[in-house]
């Protein structure tokens, strides 16, 4: 089976995040004020093969934790989509 | 009405990511092998103050076009929540 996997890695919440106070600020610029809370993180796309659902996640649990994220300051969450095979690719 | 945002942002289809392949071949390095097309940009998580959901969008379409996304390389999508008053914040 094949699937689409998005990963969304995030500044943990208890944490400043002062890239996305900069884009707060630079929002209020451009006369956006009604913006807050702004928090900038990753997000990652891909497509794996695995067996069933069970093994995928299995895989992006392993890619996350050993390579993708930083637990210390990074918490993930990620969504799989089985793909049919005669969809190529897709977001 | 006050709305939690999700902006995802990546390189266009059409283009290489490089610093998704770099991802892809340390991920094989880790034994992931099952993994392809591995594509990373940004996601922008937010929440905004709006009259409406067709007042909320059209913020979220200035923020990502004239600041967060670059036009000519990036494609960007973004969801739209409608948080209760008794939701302080959201992922």
């Amino acid at each position: 089976m094949r699937f689409f996997v998005e990963i969304i890695i995030m500044p943990k919440k208890e944490l400043l995040d002062p890239q996305g106070n900069t884009v707060k600020n630079n929002l209020h610029l451009l006369h956006i004020d009604s913006v807050s809370d702004v928090r900038i993180g990753k997000c990652i796309h891909m497509q794996l093969e695995a067996n069933d659902r069970d093994e995928a996640t299995h895989i992006v649990e392993k890619a996350c934790s050993e390579l993708l994220a930083n637990p210390i300051i990074e918490e993930y969450t990620f969504r799989l989509r089985e793909l049919s095979n005669s969809e190529p690719c897709s977001s």
